[in-house]
């Protein structure tokens, strides 16, 4: 057990650590060098082309130190914006993802005031450890384990379950409130949007008679027929995709030979003619590089003619779009046919959201698909073990010197020998861990989502899942999840909350030191950009030829919901956990999401490249998720006090959880259909509203071409070759643009992309 | 343990006394005089007005004699009738409800020669049960538990169970094809229906400057311009309701009285004036009668005025119309507000299948509920004996002597004494399993659904909840529900299935008895009907003074789907289960499900008044439950199993649940749908057939008051005092007559019903 002196040198430790990388980033950022590594957005966004030089002397190293006495000065910049002006800088989705942190905020200060003004002196209070022969430390003595058994004073505890839970769920109900208004407002006052009257419709049946797109045609103006527009069929362009990513790095080739040339006139660029320019006849680079992207741009021509003309490549998906919001809402929400597997029709995902391999999955593929990832998941989350306890017997000492006998004699050397020791066994679950987030995002994509939206929140459910079975379940009762997965099936259903309850006070200081770790210093190196600072700086000095590649070397992130929410709720977890066991862990948690919020918020502003718009579309998933965390904490309560012989509180304690399973069902019924319907009314205000401002608009040239395969957009991007990153992030500027632009991949004028 | 002598003895006796119920229901059938006790359907569908004489030669006895010989014709009858047909003559809810123990055959007649062919040899060829020391019949001989532990012979088993699988799966993957069809066959070659055109509107907001209506008509006609029609509002006419019961009562001595005077002219009938006619002033009855309906006349003209000038008795619900199917389909799948607690849309159910006390539920209130009823089935469920044994411990010998002393002498009497302690245990618990139905039929309508159809849907599930615990399992492992909840809580995950698994080959003989006094003696017992027998003599003997007092007494009964349904899917559960167990018990469940097949059918087309018509909305449940008896029947397996030393097999069990589950989200997925929502392309095919049809139809006047609270029709009926049933029963030959009537209470001009 460690003592309030360990657990404060440990403390001490992490916040040096992490005052050591605001630092280090209070330094970096204001080096124009690293401009483009730590402010990617502002540059993304279009508002910012080179750093800015407030009065710096040099190009590269900030010389002005005044600006170094304000090192800390971005955590109020951070939380300066106000948050309208957040939504419209970074999206919804962004602000509602830092509600998150807000969340835990509102829930745990009550809560840590509460705990330390009432539980903790009860606690306190007692004698139970000091009259035990149980080694204890004083944060012991903080804990519900310093109460007799069968003391009154438990008592306490159950009222303060009752409070806590009603506290938690006044502050999630009022959330789920403001974020599902926030939501409703956000569509309500976008601009029109193609995927505002646009629906996905999957699952054509096939035709004898009629290609797929005269099938939707027909099928939507028998059906539809006062709101049908036009459609757009779905093609398979995998090779073209391929095609066109090889005349992209061509391109980039004759780019930089080009500026290559252009700065010294005096001899023209030669290059060996062989693999990877290492043999070879040499030739005139920019001869070669011109010669190759023709005949690849013939190529492309080929293969897209082929698309076009061979119905092949049609997949049996389209986008429907309807004249007005209303027919679209109308037909996302409603079923086609009597076959419900065929004509499935969906809200179209924002154009940029889209995942476009998946939209051709027939409906039977798609539930045996769920079936074998439900399967493989399972194996996963419980046996993940047996494959690296594999690998880590195959990778000792013994393995190595017998595969490879020659190093034996290295090996051999102590020095050497205890490093690999140590070492080889923990890098196969390093490595595991590593790539989880990965693997479980291509088992979501086997899946068959259809928009990186919902891939995000399904990776994030399951590494949730994960993590609550193998870090929170594995800490405190230490074995794999495998074993402990064997006790439980020959545990009873009431032994199970014991045996947890019982060890949870006992790894308070475990999670202690878990969150100054992983939560403290790990947020301090989210905003330091290590990794991306790093891989900027190698590719600009070997890399970089043009300055496209210097866009491209950029990589400013994403918010990465996948991992990142997950992880805040292992804290909720944590918290609710131990709000009434061991109140000791509250304000560490408290720490983390202060600064968190105020890093992320950061992060947000200057960082994150938004790659899609779901408009907090995951809000219910996180809900559901802290719901579950309040469920844990009482049955944990719940089993660690049958344990303590305060056997009377059991009925007490057993309808908190059905109170709270049952405020869910009514925060459900209540709130999510806002995040997954669309009401009509909302649709008609806005129909009627831009009838009356608009009686000419162009709709159908506003929709025709807003849902094409990106390899279309790439296309249009390297022959064009003009700078039109705002129209692209920006869709609603497109309308206005495309009437002005008259283009030669006129079919596909919407996709222009930033390319320069 | 049973032998099968003992087995044979039971069978004789059982199929002795459903012989006997049948000869006896062969003779009385015949009998002029109970014609209305066997064929109060055709009566009730206006097809016969008096029992038909094939040269019988009394009024009220039978002394046909050849008609004696052909006892059991009914039979072929019965089974004689086609199924569209039958549809048409007692609506599809009947066919399909059929169809449940059709598919009950098709499940298990291949089952049962299987394992008669492969699994009982296997388990008869060994000599594991003569070499133990426990005293066996025959009967175990043929079960699972003769094949000694470890024995290869398990693999015969573990092979059965995943064909049994398979083939049960396909059967019911089939047969959820074909009801889905069927039922949007029927839906679609229907005439039409008020239902048709009209969604539920219910939580209309309040408003404080306009009224429901006027809400009503402005929400719909901004938001649904197109299709909007026309709305009725509901009323809370409750007191009314109970007057107009008075009324008709009056009326009804008013009617004996004059037919009483008609036939005596010379003395006008007279009557006491006090209670019940037992006292007070003797006076003139036809005069009393008269002046007291003109009393109660006047008083329900009041009320109904009060009703249509006070805004206090419009309930915050309306049906909306449209004029098109299609706007229906789209309104009642769709979202309507932002709020998606106010203005819930749904598809009205049929006029005469609405629940109308339960329209203005609010939906906070109606989540409470829901958490209320949950609690309370709960507590129902695993502690209903608690009272039972309170009532039980109150009610017997000593506790009677105690409160009424007086009785001790005769109490004490020998014979009494017994037959007091042997009948008023068992009493208390007989009691509340009759009312039990009952118990859960008044659960369901506090939860507040507003159909019948979906009442009884939801008592049904409630219901095969309870026989499972209370009977299947109670059964299995002796105890009541609460000791077994208290076992199970304390027994690990895998030590449940096997303590139930082993439990299971020693019942058979049990269930064997239970099949052949629940399920054969009980169905020929439902075709004699002796208590609507009895009680329609009763009730001709002593109370019945008129025509319409007869036709009330006649008590047709339903199909009863809340306890009917239930009943099947015991004995679903039970062939599941012993099929690989005790294939012993399959040919018992064969001839219930035949004979049941048989005896409901003849009483759906003679007796069963049909009450609602939900399309067969039920199956998804069906299907569910009988998934649910397979899943039980895997895991009780794999229990036994896993007892038997075959622990190799359990991997290869554990898929099949695995397995099972998907193939149910896969139905789920694939069908459900056909049930719950209403394909536009089949609404939009029907709508433009019509038009073409009959361009000019006044839709308006069809649907104008089809949605009118009962009472305000009950009145139109007693006021014309006309045999108006089949006007009320067919609503589609409601509309040409409404178009020649001009009204009564015009100022109710929505209200109007179909009296003349």
């Amino acid at each position: 057990m460690a003592t309030l002196n360990d657990i404060a040198v440990a403390a001490a430790i992490n916040i040096l650590s992490a005052f050591a990388f605001f630092v280090a980033f209070a330094i970096l950022r204001i080096q124009p060098v690293n401009d483009r590594v730590y402010f990617p957005k502002w540059y993304l966004k279009g508002l910012r082309c080179s750093p800015l030089r407030t009065g710096a002397l040099s190009k590269f190293v900030n010389l002005d130190f005044r600006s170094y006495l304000k090192f800390l000065n971005w955590m109020h910049a951070a939380l300066q914006m106000p948050e309208p002006e957040l939504i419209d800088h970074a999206g919804l989705d962004s602000v509602v993802y830092l509600r998150i942190y807000l969340t835990g905020l509102k829930i745990f200060v009550p809560i840590t005031f509460l705990a330390f003004a009432i539980t903790v002196p009860v606690n306190w209070t007692n004698h139970m450890l000091k009259h035990s022969n149980l080694t204890y430390s004083n944060i012991d003595k903080l804990s519900i384990s310093n109460i007799p058994l069968g003391s009154r004073r438990f008592w306490t505890h159950l009222v303060m379950a009752y409070v806590f839970t009603f506290w938690t769920c006044y502050v999630l109900k009022r959330e789920y409130e403001i974020i599902a208004s926030m939501r409703l407002h956000f569509l309500a006052s976008e601009q029109r949007r193609p995927d505002q009257f646009t629906v996905l419709v999957r699952n054509v049946p096939p035709d004898p008679d009629e290609s797929v797109g005269q099938l939707v045609e027909h099928f939507f103006m028998v059906n539809h027929p006062d709101h049908y527009l036009t459609y757009q069929v779905v093609f398979n362009a995998n090779t073209l995709s391929k095609l066109m990513d090889e005349k992209k790095k061509l391109q980039n080739w004759l780019d930089y030979y080009q500026l290559k040339y252009s700065r010294n006139k005096s001899t023209r660029p030669l290059k060996k003619k062989g693999t990877f320019g290492l043999w070879g006849k040499k030739v005139d680079a920019i001869e070669l590089y011109t010669l190759k992207i023709e005949e690849i741009s013939r190529q492309i021509l080929l293969e897209r003619e082929k698309i076009m003309s061979s119905n092949n490549y049609i997949m049996p998906a389209a986008f429907v779009s309807f004249k007005m919001r209303w027919g679209a809402a109308v037909c996302a929400q409603t079923q086609q046919t009597r076959n419900p597997t065929v004509w499935l029709t969906e809200w179209a995902p924002e154009p940029r959201d889209i995942y476009w391999t998946n939209l051709a999955i027939p409906y039977v593929s798609l539930s045996i698909r769920r079936l074998i990832i439900a399967v493989a998941f399972f194996f996963l989350t419980f046996f993940f073990m047996i494959p690296i306890a594999l690998v880590q017997s195959l990778a000792n000492i013994e393995g190595i010197e017998k595969a490879l006998p020659f190093l034996k004699p290295i090996i051999e050397m102590k020095g050497i020998k205890s490093l690999i020791q140590g070492f080889l066994p923990g890098i196969a679950l390093k490595i595991f861990l590593v790539f989880l987030p990965s693997i479980l995002m291509l088992m979501s994509k086997f899946e068959g989502f259809i928009s990186t939206s919902a891939l995000e929140r399904r990776s994030a459910t399951r590494y949730y899942f994960f993590q609550f079975i193998n870090v929170f379940l594995g800490s405190i009762i230490t074995g794999t999840a495998f074993q402990q997965l064997d006790n439980f099936i020959h545990q009873s259903a009431n032994e199970i909350p014991k045996t947890i309850g019982v060890s949870i006070p006992m790894k308070a200081t475990f999670f202690i030191t878990y969150i100054m770790v992983d939560g403290w210093a790990g947020v301090a190196a989210e905003i330091l950009r290590l990794k991306p600072l790093i891989m900027y700086h190698l590719k600009n000095f070997f890399l970089v030829k043009t300055q496209k590649d210097r866009e491209e070397a950029m990589d400013p992130g994403t918010l990465g919901f996948n991992t990142g929410e997950p992880q805040i709720q292992l804290y909720f977890l944590l918290g609710l956990v131990y709000a009434l066991v061991s109140p000791i862990l509250l304000p560490f948690i408290l720490v983390f999401f202060a600064l968190a919020y105020v890093v992320y918020r950061h992060q947000i502003i200057n960082v994150y490249n938004q790659e899609y718009e779901s408009a907090a579309a995951f809000w219910p998933d996180v809900h559901a998720r802290i719901v579950t965390a309040l469920i844990v904490s009482q049955l944990l309560l719940m089993g660690l006090l049958s344990t303590k012989e305060a056997a009377q509180s059991t009925p007490l304690l057993i309808t908190l959880p059905v109170l709270t399973i049952w405020f869910h069902l009514f925060c459900k019924g209540r709130y999510e259909p806002a995040f997954r319907r669309y009401p009509l009314q909302e649709a008609m205000m806005k129909d009627t509203l831009e009838r009356a401002r608009e009686p000419n608009l162009n709709l159908k040239g506003f929709l025709q071409s807003a849902y094409i395969h990106p390899v279309f957009k790439a296309e249009d991007e390297s022959v064009s070759d003009s700078p039109l990153e705002e129209s692209e992030r920006t869709p609603d500027l497109v309308p206005t643009k495309r009437s002005k632009r008259s283009d030669s991949f006129s079919s596909s004028a919407h996709l222009i992309s930033h390319g320069e």
